[in-house]
């Protein structure tokens, strides 16, 4: 079946990850040889320090500190970029195309913030650079968005793809937990960051969603363009009152498409509990995507981890290696539009939770109402009103119907000058499953 | 990008499924042509009597009751073949093969019963076949399978792959109704067949499983080689012993594969209520992969429906149209193996719940208990006696440990032929996520 003797794999980083890649190259050799119609062979990995204990351990001459020896190795015909963060890996890879190699990364930043450089550079040089370890780790997901969806208009995307943060909400769901210790634990879990910024703040999730609408809407949408708000500002209460509502909270990537526009946010999200996602418990990831033929398909599965991660990336090195073992030139990638108008947050129109610790005195709710009313919010429901007799201060939890983002800023903003007003508690938006 | 002026389809077929690959053709020709590199042309049809009206009407000229029309059509490159059954769809699928064309089938029985006759014939002639569309129809599967778990060893499929029965243990679950009054809703709602055996004895989702255990074992599993056992002798007692006990009943498509042999069933289980696919109700199917490298991922979504098996098909035909534009040539398809042991139900280990109907005296626990533990069969829990004063019966529920399938279908025997027990209420195998 093939004219190749070998397919060479260039291998940049071995931390997790790429550890886990290296095992399987060295371990289920016989089984890719099968798959692709050749050997797969590792030809070399970069790393930092070649003295470094490793979980697992790979033959010394394969190890280098110089990027050169990976660059300009002619037997590499595939770069695994598996370093992380954006520099030095952004130069690596396209270094990498230029010199004609292909590439597969589970880099989401660099994909998400250059995604277009690199694609634009990688069908210029005819070679291929895969992704699909980018979102939702051992979770197939790219593939079968540009594979099996192709014929539908996607419509909507809802996504769990930020495993720390799933995590953290569901301890603070079913134990009551609060959010700092149910970070600690996800850190001494090893499921959170020492600085766990890029995690709650919603970043992480923002990079991949970037790269799920990119894919799914055929339009660049860059991860400056999502919206996102993290998930410190979630209380215990929140969790409460969410239960007694029907719903589940969680910490939503959501896209959608509109009349022409792309809306792409990350955020808390109260969704209605018999609702697929809002079923997705602990470090799992989960994507659904609902489209024009199909309606909604969810994808369920492990977002990170040394061996799902590094299968995701086996699977985008076999699709390559197969064409160059084959000599097949794969069609060339799908382009993106550069002209899509990706709306901002303060166009969204939603329902809203909104939790208020008010004055307990007679009139208040009517001061609160009137100034939601001023600015066209309606409200469906009270939900709770507690009174703490110490502290002469109540608890109002109200759901509105749907309203304008901008009007419920600026009504935010009212409500907080009222003077029975003691402070705006949270306010999380409301994705209902129409 | 291509040098094919257009690529033809033949269509064999256009009830529900084939109307929707129809509209697609017609509707999203332009998609289409972007997606492939030159137009994907509607060449013919294939159908049983051209005057009848249809919800989708074809210009007539399409419309032939000949299938060598299509057959002998030389513009006619991909034949989709969604007439369903076995004959002449597998007759004609064999024809079509041998005139060089490709196949995109959406039917399971033939894949399942004739698959390797028609793969070998493929291979022979150098055509793809593929087949997305035979298995949850338009969740995709298939291609994630052989594509992105491609590195993985499938160590389970646990999967709900008939969305008729589906809806009925749904209805049964949530709104305590009896099997005939689900099964009546669900042919009123067009979700059951008049005559319903397929679905409802599990022949159907056995003809799918076949198909998945193939591919994801690599190894030919016929539909005769899977177990299956139907739905029909649940009771509601049955779902409200389950929910107490924390389980939820689902007729589950089972597929392991254990020191080289496998075992495929289908038959009703309990499934621990927090476990994903216990949360799938309704007529929507999903399919969870246990593998060695990725752990669990689960696909979720539509298994059947016009629009979204339509377009799996439209996925399949895509990939073909694709290479054929471009003229690559796919790599074969992966060889399955001839030789793998299948083991009967018999050699099945696994835990069991078991509903009896008993003479409300004392002692009559204890005797059987005597006949489960003579083979073998312990006891892990009695979960409940309710007695009825006026026919002096009584039901005792019980689970048991692990324990073999062929002990405990004597034991059963024997516990039948006791005097004090009126009636064995149900067996249904437990099924627990270790």
């Amino acid at each position: 079946m093939s004219n190749k003797s070998s397919i060479g794999i260039g291998l940049m980083g071995i931390g997790v990850v790429g550890g886990g890649v290296a095992r399987i190259l060295l371990e289920k050799s016989k089984l890719l040889e099968e798959l692709v119609g050749c050997p797969v062979s590792l030809e070399g990995a970069l790393v930092r320090d070649i003295a470094k204990p490793r979980s697992f351990d790979l033959p010394s001459h394969l190890l280098t500190t110089n990027v050169e020896d990976i660059l300009n190795n002619p037997n590499v015909g595939i770069v695994v970029e598996v370093m992380g963060g954006q520099e030095p890996a952004l130069d690596y890879i396209l270094k990498s195309i230029s010199q004609g190699k292909h590439i597969v990364t589970a880099n989401k930043e660099v994909m998400a913030r250059h995604g277009p450089k690199i694609l634009g550079l990688a069908r210029e040089k005819g070679v291929q650079v895969l992704f699909e370890a980018s979102v939702a780790g051992g979770t197939p997901i790219i593939a079968p968005l540009l594979r099996d969806l192709v014929a539908n208009e996607i419509i909507t995307i809802h996504a769990i793809i930020n495993g720390t943060t799933n995590y953290i909400l569901t301890k603070m769901a079913q134990e009551g937990m609060d959010f700092d210790l149910a970070l600690k634990q996800a850190q001494e879990l090893g499921y959170a960051e020492a600085d766990p910024t890029n995690d709650v703040e919603g970043i992480d999730a923002a990079y991949k969603l970037a790269i799920l609408s990119t894919l799914g809407f055929r339009a660049t949408v860059r991860d400056t363009d999502v919206f996102h708000e993290g998930i410190t500002r979630l209380t215990s209460r929140d969790f409460r009152y969410a239960e007694e509502l029907g719903y589940a909270i969680k910490l939503l990537a959501i896209a959608s498409k509109q009349d022409g526009a792309i809306q792409v946010r990350v955020h808390p999200a109260f969704v209605p509990v018999d609702v697929m996602i809002a079923k997705v418990d602990g470090v799992l990831n989960a994507v659904e995507i609902q489209t024009d033929l199909t309606g909604r398909v969810l994808f369920h599965g492990p977002g990170a981890g040394s061996m799902p991660t590094a299968s995701a990336i086996t699977a985008d090195l076999v699709e390559i290696a197969r064409n160059l073992a084959g000599n097949v030139v794969p069609p060339p990638p799908v382009t993106f539009s550069d002209d899509v108008r990706v709306r901002p947050i303060e166009e969204l129109n939603t329902k809203y939770y909104l939790r208020l610790n008010v004055a307990d005195r007679p009139g208040v709710f009517a001061q609160i109402a009137q100034a939601l009313g001023d600015l066209n919010i309606s409200i469906a429901s009270v939900i709770q009103k507690e009174a703490d007799a110490v502290s002469q201060a109540a608890e109002i939890v109200l759901m509105t119907h749907r309203a304008n983002e901008a009007s419920m800023q600026n009504a935010l903003r009212v409500v907080n000058e009222l003077s029975v007003v003691n402070e705006i508690g949270n306010l999380v938006r409301v994705e209902d499953w129409e």
